[in-house]
């Protein structure tokens, strides 16, 4: 695999169309290359003052993975599975049903994921520079698709944020991890993800009264 | 101008890259439909539980455009504009110079900008959806790279926001607008933003206890 070339014909505007949560990986090794090259992508984002306040840690190892996954995993069992089973009503459309068990799943099989991104970046004024880091986060996102790389968007970990931050060896009060990004090669396929009409939320010069 | 197919062949990669803030732009008019284009890019990013908060505005006609820019423009001299004058230290490198002075001049040139377009969001437990809200205004922003738009950041405007707000028929606690994009077909040229290395913030497995 050439890393340099790689990706570098998708178009931009189709990449945004098509770069939906790849939940389903499979368990095969990455080039590190490649996944410091979407990381790089996601430095070019703007952050305010160009300040940059990120950093990025691709976990490989997998004994490391396993200890993440395993935090992971108690956190999604006792909390968030929960509730997404009672709420996977079978009224609801297959899309959202998909995404409920393709998160399920992504839980169960974490550790299988080649690399566990986290995205962590310094704090201002004792908040995390959120709007900062989530252009940065989208880059990798979309960088993560234009090389064929799955790749989703999780912040479950945060609720064992401080002990999972000392394990980076980041200090979870200056530069906490915002987001994890479990990236590998998918198992699916890339595709137009469920969206509302843009009709429905884009307004020329003001909200109408009864949408507003 | 073909909106459907306009800005099509751009490779994400390279847009990723090349996606620099442009805060110098034409008053000359911008097709809404293009506007429209780049907002349905923006739909397609990511949200937790694909809740999809945003609301997107676009002003566009010249006296509403002209009261958001003299609001803006009051602020910037009362609050912001000093401290970057200040701040506009001759030592430091030109590109960070540039980006003040540029700022300077979007403040004061606001009310040119074709349209001003406003990224509002449902808010959840009281606070706006920033991590839903931002990775959609990314997607906006390298939409209008891929279309030859100019566009750049900024949230300065939340100083004036409760009253931006109701001005826009949002309502300022249910769905304030987060961010505002000016855009505008550029004055400059897209090109490589001024980004440190990555090799100074990607980290394999742990960071190194010296950085962290």
């Amino acid at each position: 695999m050439n890393i340099e070339s790689a990706g570098e014909s998708l178009p931009l505007l189709e990449g945004l169309r098509t770069a939906r949560a790849m939940r389903r990986l499979k368990p095969d090794p990455v080039p590190i290359e490649l996944i410091r090259k979407v990381c790089e992508a996601g430095t070019f984002a703007p952050s305010g003052g160009n300040r940059q306040p990120w950093q990025f840690i691709a976990v490989t190892a997998p004994e490391r993975r396993a200890y993440i996954a395993s935090l992971y995993r108690a956190r999604f069992r006792e909390y968030i599975r929960p509730a997404v089973e009672a709420a996977l009503d079978p009224t609801y459309p297959d899309a959202k049903r998909r995404n409920m068990k393709a998160a399920i799943y992504l839980a169960e099989h974490l550790h299988e994921a080649p690399v566990h991104l986290f995205v962590a970046g310094w704090t201002r004024r004792g908040a995390p520079q959120s709007q900062a880091l989530f252009p940065a986060i989208q880059n990798i996102l979309l960088a993560c698709r234009a090389v064929g790389l799955g790749a989703s968007l999780t912040t479950a970990h945060r609720a064992d944020g401080e002990e999972i931050d000392r394990y980076l060896g980041l200090d979870p009060v200056k530069t906490p991890s915002i987001a994890l990004i479990p990236i590998g090669w998918p198992k699916g396929r890339f595709g137009r993800p469920t969206r509302r009409s843009i009709d429905t939320c884009f307004f020329v010069d003001a909200v109408p009264e009864q949408v507003g």
